[in-house]
């Protein structure tokens, strides 16, 4: 279980994650992560809100790309250095969000490749476009 | 439970949130995020790493940067517009992770106000630097 | 992160917590503390009671008077002397429960302040009346 | 899976539940309820306090007890009706507390039974003391 060493990424190359956003999940990441504010976990309140309802933490979108990286591309053995992205549209519960990260530059002297990400919902609209930076395992 | 409008932030003003970050912590982030990598699930293959023995995803650290934001400033009704990380440090089972979120750039005008973040460990050994921006509560 | 000490609560202080009560939510209640009844747990014998599907545990219902106690009023520090509640109505699945705790009692020689507590849902209805006590932070 | 009605319970029946409190018991426990204040989550923090270290809620402890009344006695069908309890000592991670219910009162006509109830230590030291009412199932 050793993922891709930067000699056998080349740019273009694309690693996915898709996911239907349970309640369940929205509610385990509150408590793990402690932001359990209502726009999160009270109907009530978040129905009063532009969002007409509960949605999910941005960083739990923004961390299926981190599950890209660290399962698939490069996979086991690589080494998060940096990430940004822009949180463009909600994320409702039981949305399908599919992430995808595009190896947009491979530097294979510094053992550094570059990802643009996406997060795009079942409708095909972007909630998360972004950028990460990892070493890939030796 | 709303939190602070533009206006009641000033340039200076720190928000914190603080957690020993337990192996259950762990677990259930890989559960809801799907990156269940050996790095964080493995105990066998990751003592084998540079990091001896398994450590929390950087997300989960990063995450606690959008509780202080969603929870205490601005806190609830803030909408989380943009972030961006650097991974400095591993942290693992056990650590006590300190993240502060201070107000960098304040912009009345257009509702958006700019926050330099960092987490540190319970050596004061900085794990994570960031920024994000954010929509105050109107 | 520290509480409130006596002398900064007075009579008539209010705290609160919110929470929309989801599935999720009860199960990990019941896995935690053992309590799989079929009330909470399994909805073709709980639909052919007087109650007419899952509820929620009393316990979870009352738990987040603690969880004013010791997030936000008096807050971090706190030590809960003693509870006493009564259970008036049944919290369903995507019940939305607000929990309010109001300082009755400020004893500052004694270090003790005593507080009427209770947790209505969504529809103003009662589903919890109680009382508490605690030793706020020195 | 039904419960014992009022006529199969008498004045002296116990029942008990026994678990030892896990790191992961007490993390999940605050995430659902919301109370993830630093006596239970923030090691650095708790160390400085009276209690040394992490501690369990005291509202887990006391749910034991409701773990007892729905499912062994009286068992399912239960309706809890009231409990009281006062918390005279702090739980730590790893202890192994047992609970238990004694039945004191049998009211036959009302379908009320009353339970005296306790929570000790793997030392013996009780950490709760308290009392329940309930109505068995019919």
């Amino acid at each position: 279980m050793i993922g891709k060493t930067v000699n056998e990424i080349k740019v273009g190359d694309v690693g996915t994650y898709a996911r239907t956003v349970s309640e369940a999940d929205v509610y385990l990441f509150g408590g793990v992560t402690g932001d359990l504010n209502p726009a999160h976990t009270n109907q009530v309140v978040s129905e009063k809100t532009m969002f007409k309802g509960r949605i999910a933490h941005g960083m739990l979108t923004a961390s299926y790309i981190s599950t890209i990286l660290g399962m698939y591309l490069p996979g086991p053995g690589t080494i998060f250095l940096s990430f940004e992205c822009k949180f463009t549209k909600p994320v409702q519960f039981g949305d399908t969000i599919t992430a995808t990260a595009t190896a947009v530059d491979v530097n294979v002297e510094k053992n550094i490749v570059t990802f643009e990400c996406e997060c795009v919902n079942q409708d095909g609209k972007k909630v998360l476009t972004g950028k990460a930076t990892v070493m890939p395992p030796r």
